[in-house]
């Protein structure tokens, strides 16, 4: 693996072409904090067979695009090359391409739009990496989330974007008990997993496999904290009584399995008392997601890495002193 | 009253449970700001006395276990002990618990909810400290408003934490000019009165009269800040023609009152020039806890203390140089 | 005209109630980012033109009258006089007596509003500048939509504050197709020209020749983006499908000229690059407010200048190398 890497690092060093893919490949890696080309394939791998498994080429397609015209933008604007080559400029705009070719019709605005999103997202990227750095801390998946809300939202004023994917607006409705099913273990599995893939805006169970894998390349413990955190949204939401469609279709686990890497490999010392930190930011994020649903509801928009975003922001800017120590 | 408290800090030095109770009544006092355990016991004694009186014990309870979860997990966190001493991790804490008891129907959940609520709430309490003191201003009750909203709005997507008391998800809708009438003389004093007992977010008389001595035990300076500025709201809010019903229920009062005593006597040197910008800023604590009720109406939440956090927050933002001179 | 202004420029220096004319005049023509008191005075001939023939004289008044208020305000709350002298804390207060004035029906509460909403301005300035100093950024026009907003706001719990002119809080809807006709060229100089004017709130085509003849006074090269921007905004916005009437009525127009004139002239160097850095944002701004029409829906009051706040903020926040090179 080392000696295949540095054979692929020899080759971006020699052609810009190759480095143009590697940097395109790490961004989409880094959706997942993997700073890793292979990791980065694996997962277009996996949103490639998600993609044109259920007839939307165009999920694919509009992620590729996105992360391409934000690589030409971050180039444009003369980024700092340490960030773009580790692909920091890439993850959010790939993940703007996919929700946007998930919820907006196809047409030729939404390619327009995701032109538009992917080199917006840049700007974004820029702004908000320029204010957290104030106190120290990432991005995270905020540009994405901003960009893809703002541009979801605007298709309602066009008649040129039509988004017949969204939800429609409307007024919060507590759950209704009957909604909360006793899960079978088959469900509970499949909820388990598919949270991996929805990381992607994807519910399918061979593209999380794709996904696991590619995330054990490039850090076997974030694999790890990936799959702990999976499980434990999805038995924790299942005794808060949370809808049994939503657990077995991934929807309350892939923001804790975000904010379960992020804390417990990434941003602080790996270790038991971080562990345990990103026990609690896990536990909180899996009600923080719950709220987010309430919260757009009136908005017709979907909640997107809201809440991983609003936690571990929140976990990182409390930088405990028992976790500098 | 110096000999008392001489012996009582002797007493907090000699026995760790000592200090850890002293710890959490300061914790209470510091919701009305003062570093003071005589203060906090009244507090709680008020909360106490409107809880029982009102056949919900849980209230108090809850306030108690989460103001203790707090001072847990911020020994946990190896906080400041400065500031863990001063009690500056518990009142967010406090009225998380008060507030989750009073919202959310009684249950195994509510008291999982709670305990969450008290340690994410030392979280929030470290982050949001950390933000706000790149301008040299406190956190003041943000870190409940947001802990708390997230945890009420979190409850729409679990049967098994059902949330009878929260308000109905709606439209906003203007005032109908009958709900606005006249107040009687009488009226206007219970609302006088009872917008001191709101801050705990409680509407009891005998509640109000034991905060107000605990607040006068602190500072007396407070305790007529807090009366003044109640008067102010109650007659400002009839002049405007506001629900009768919000008037007399304290529910215009308690976030200027909050605003007052921090700004007039917290915050800047005391005086006739802080006096009148903090008049200025409980007039607009007024008017800003009349938008907040109609930013909330969709989703389904009491608007708690944002106006007081909001207000207080700009106008010590501002900082205008008059007051430093 | 260098001549007239040095005779100006003396008369000011020679009599302070001549200063205080100037300062309120520099205070309207920052609305427009103009430093320059002929541009203030035509922007406010133009409200005034509007305002009286369209029978709603209290627009103007309620503009002059929030200005007035704003610079005695600043003025007591000592403010630093080369920010208070070149108009920087009046442009706000300017903006939220129009906009009060506008969507709130003429009482005695609304005149009291309009003083309150002028001197919270100035607190609210001193705010949102200091925090967005930290990273260079300046206030823009951030304190007048969030002094509005909350203003229009908390007109829905007093029933002595009729707000006729609202919109009505409702769900959102996508837009009809049929909404979006053909425009035909007239329609479309209209829109153009009205987006000019929009930015004061008015839809009038004197008003808005009045604008442009007074940011011509100041820069020249401000009035070139701004009609640059207009006619992007308008051929953009017609080939997106957005709704006639909002076009031909300047309301998708008056946001993108502010972030066009704040981009290419005021806050980066002038050039090619800066000049399609501000394409790209002038671009965004459209779409940007088409969201913000979605997302302020729920809460019944209009979008004001949001859309150019947050475009203008991220793009300033970005700072890109290449802008600065």
């Amino acid at each position: 693996m080392n000696e295949s890497a540095g054979w692929w690092e020899r080759a971006c060093r020699s052609a810009w072409p190759i480095r143009f893919v590697d940097i395109n490949l790490r961004g989409i890696g880094q959706v997942m904090f993997q700073d890793n080309p292979l990791s980065g394939l694996l997962f277009l791998l996996a949103i490639g067979w998600g993609s044109f498994a259920a007839g939307v080429a165009e999920v694919a397609i509009g992620g590729v695009l996105a992360v391409v015209v934000a690589s030409l933008t971050a180039l444009w604007l003369r980024v700092d090359s340490a960030s773009l080559n580790a692909g920091l400029y890439g993850f959010n705009a790939f993940l703007v391409g996919i929700a946007l070719a998930t919820f907006l019709d196809v047409s030729s605005m939404l390619w327009a739009y995701i032109v538009l999103g992917g080199a917006g997202s840049v700007v974004i990227t820029l702004a908000t990496t320029r204010v957290m750095q104030t106190w120290g801390v990432s991005a995270l998946t905020a540009p994405f989330v901003l960009t893809a809300w703002l541009l979801l939202l605007s298709s309602n004023g066009f008649s040129g974007v039509p988004a017949g994917a969204l939800p429609t607006s409307g007024l919060i409705q507590p759950i209704a008990p009957e909604a909360a099913d006793p899960l079978r273990i088959l469900d509970f599995l499949e909820g388990l997993l598919i949270s991996v893939s929805q990381v992607f805006v994807k519910g399918d169970g061979i593209a999380a496999l794709l996904i696991l894998i590619g995330l054990a390349v490039g850090s076997l413990a974030a694999a790890g904290y990936a799959l702990a955190a999976a499980l434990i949204s999805v038995v924790l939401a299942h005794m808060l009584g949370a809808e049994s469609q939503l657990i077995t279709g991934g929807l309350v686990g892939f923001n804790p399995i975000l904010t379960a890497i992020a804390l417990g490999t990434v941003f602080y010392r790996p270790g038991l008392r971080s562990a345990l930190y990103t026990l609690l930011a896990t536990i909180v994020t899996v009600l923080v997601q719950g709220a987010m649903v309430a919260a757009v509801t009136p908005f017709a928009i979907p909640t997107l890495t809201a809440a991983f975003v609003l936690v571990t922001w929140l976990f990182l800017l409390a930088r405990p002193p028992l976790l500098d120590e």
